[in-house]
């Protein structure tokens, strides 16, 4: 089962944390975001990576393992946006049996590492590590016993983390054959979204003909996944809640009814149209959203919960919405599904890490339907490794349309220089905020001194 | 929705309350079960029946409806077997548009006609009301605006309740051609359990070939046909409780490994030979077991909770065992259910009767099934309507293996006075049980109050 590598990874970010540790004593933590060069730096970030840590036989080292060296990500600290460095890693990561090196081309950003920078994700193991649940890039070395793959096949791939690095090993049975013709951008942004949305769909809501669907952020990578998927089933009504400026693209897209949730009560807008409700409702969001979805449901009506995104409130943790969230976070008696005749599931990509047949059988339709032109992953769009605090920002600020994508080819010189120059902007402003922030707090506490003030007099009064 | 109909029921069901009560008064509660015939008796006992008891225009009055009469299985009030009493109902039941009236040949017994009895059944109307959710038999008049069904159709009828008697009025949506060969025994024992295995497996259990199901009570009417139902998907592995000397049958009958839920722990029987678990549980016995099924689930696994046989404990309510069920009644909670990728499912047929195209469709796949040989109802045992205390005793003592029946075909009177010496024994039988009860419990108190006696004794000793 999934928890059964756990000790050894725990092992593993022990181990990372130690050279972390001795090198953040260095170097000040409030570095900017630009390459570092840890000594000695983490061989391999991904799942399987702890025999990656074993030194090679001195014997046997070859040249190349010293001058072997690569870019990846590394979550420091959980935090803010600034809490992913870009850093390099030095010697050629180690292959067991059964697996493959991949240079990666592009990587997928997902919500679940949006929460995991936060913390709010058990999944990744603790920092410093490499997160990153997919990539695409093409095989550059194969293990002992790996007959399915071979050097200079195109690859996706989806791992527990460890993506987002120029670099990576993990076991085939975590690897894809892209089919002829699919981008490297398109390719990265497939796994995640499409094996969600597709799992929830069809295996837990058993979607038919003639049924009504409720998809949350509707322009997000599940979102439009989700709707692309409805549309290969006849006559599927889509509701899909975005903000308006999105509600051309995702009516293009297949969105039947766009509702804007910052300025409608979709429970209201949908029992117009729907007045029995919805057959399949897919809920990302948490807390009252689950009460509220789950209300909407026919007899023989399925919730999907696959997250809790009204956690995110800001790019750190809040203590109070995080609290809120969960205290509201929807809980359910059998006896009131009996009446109901409903279904509540749970659903996240990151806990299926080792049913690989099931991910398998799951990928194949996805690439089936790839093939016959009936998907087709949108990218919302596509930065460098050095630009993922940008990248997060948008999907956390949920201003994108699709997948967010990052790119390992390197940033030319004369974009570093702009983007150093956006980079200070930005800290200003994020600082202007905090000041404001701040400046608000006291000018509420100073109100709320006054009222006090005010009702110490008022009681005073009317002791007298 | 399947509300709606409720305030014309409640009030019906009030009229015949008062009726009841006039005629108890003249009749001594306890007596014998045999033709009581109550007057003015309840037209009809069909969900639809409120318009039966507006009184024909006395100038239309066809003699025909003065004598038409017709025998009547009803639910005196809660308690034990005994409540349900066999009675004469006078008068033709009108039709309204839409409806058909037919002569009902056998009925399906089911465990919510065992719950309602104990008034643990909330979609039953208050008693005096007709039991019993399905019938077959033969169209004997059709209402205004039927055109699907004409006088000699054999069919089978799924209704709310009102199916024990020998006249039946219902809408034609609740009424299905039978299949050519289909006998009214098995007619009879089809609508609910295969219906309620169907939806359980196929719609929200999404079964598929290699998966592996669990069914309780797999002697049952709904294990059999969930068991059967199994059998139409390739290499199903079914897992089935019941007690040892049912194994046999249901081994024949498509469970692959049996497991006597009274000599073992049947959660280390499944463990034993399916160490990562189960894809699908059915459950219909609630509290505790429902824990139990939960934790067996594979990732991607669905539990579907179906009723609370636990709850009942004799022939009469336990209110002890009633709160133990209840407060061990399964809740979940979302973040649960996404950690470990799982559905929890609930499902009652009683609370779909509205939904009358989702049960033709599903009732339209089992019929096809039935065509291809591929389900066949098992009858346990056919009683005469007289004999419907003998026939809820031994399902709730679940000495059945397959459906109980009863048949509206006379007994002869040779056969009625075998029964009421089998009565008498009976009723001293049950007297017997019950003074030893009350003399066990005697004892206890004895021994608990020499307990405490004792225990005061040592209390005592050790102050001095």
């Amino acid at each position: 089962m999934s928890g059964e590598d756990a000790p050894a990874q725990q092992q593993n970010a022990e181990e990372q944390k130690q050279q972390q540790q001795q090198q953040e004593s260095k170097t000040p933590a409030e570095s900017p975001k630009t390459e570092s060069k840890p000594d000695p730096p983490p061989s391999s970030a991904s799942t399987e990576a702890a025999a990656a840590d074993t030194p090679a036989p001195a014997a046997e080292k070859a040249p190349e393992e010293d001058t072997f060296s690569y870019r990846a990500l590394v979550l420091t600290g959980y935090g803010g946006y600034d809490k992913v460095k870009l850093q390099v890693k030095k010697g050629k990561p180690a292959l067991k049996s059964g697996e493959v090196m991949v240079r990666v081309k592009m990587c997928g950003l997902n919500f679940a590492d949006l929460m995991a920078r936060q913390g709010l994700y058990d999944r990744l193991p603790s920092p410093p590590v490499t997160p990153g649940m997919e990539c695409s890039g093409i095989i550059e070395a194969v293990g002992e016993d790996v007959t399915d793959r071979k050097v200079g096949d195109k690859v996706l791939v989806l791992n527990r983390s460890g993506m987002w690095q120029e670099v990576v090993v993990v076991a085939t049975t975590h690897t894809f054959l892209m089919p002829e013709g699919m981008s490297f951008e398109e390719a990265a942004a497939l796994p995640v979204n499409y094996i969600t949305a597709y799992l929830m769909l069809f295996d837990f809501g058993h979607l038919r003909p003639n049924q009504s669907v409720l998809i949350h952020m509707a322009a997000g990578g599940v979102g439009i996944a989700a709707t692309q998927l409805c549309k290969t089933v006849n006559d599927v009504t889509v509701f899909g809640t975005a903000s308006a400026s999105k509600h051309e693209v995702i009516s293009q897209g297949g969105v039947t009814h766009t509702i804007d949730y910052r300025t409608r009560d979709y429970v209201e807008e949908i029992r117009k149209i729907s007045p029995k409700g919805l057959d399949i409702v897919l809920d990302p969001l948490g807390g009252s959203d689950t009460h509220k979805g789950y209300n909407l449901l026919k007899p023989m009506g399925k919730l999907v919960s696959y997250g809790a995104a009204n956690m995110l409130a800001g790019q750190k943790k809040n203590l109070f919405v995080v609290a809120k969230t969960w205290y509201q976070q929807f809980s359910v008696h059998t006896l009131s599904l009996i009446q109901g005749n409903r279904s509540v599931c749970g659903f996240h990509l990151g806990y299926l890490d080792s049913e690989t047949e099931l991910i398998a059988q799951a990928m194949a339709a996805v690439m089936d339907l790839y093939r016959q032109g009936k998907i087709k992953p949108r990218i919302d769009s596509t930065y460098h490794l050095e630009q993922v605090g940008d990248a997060m920002r948008r999907m956390q600020e949920r201003n994108n349309i699709g997948k967010i994508i990052l790119t390992t080819e390197p940033m030319k010189e004369e974009e570093k220089k702009e983007e150093a120059k956006k980079d200070e902007e930005k800290k200003k402003d994020d600082k202007k905020k905090d000041d404001k922030k701040k400046e608000d707090k006291k000018k509420d506490d100073a109100k709320k001194d006054d009222k006090k003030a005010e009702e110490k007099e008022e009681a005073k009064k009317e002791e007298n």
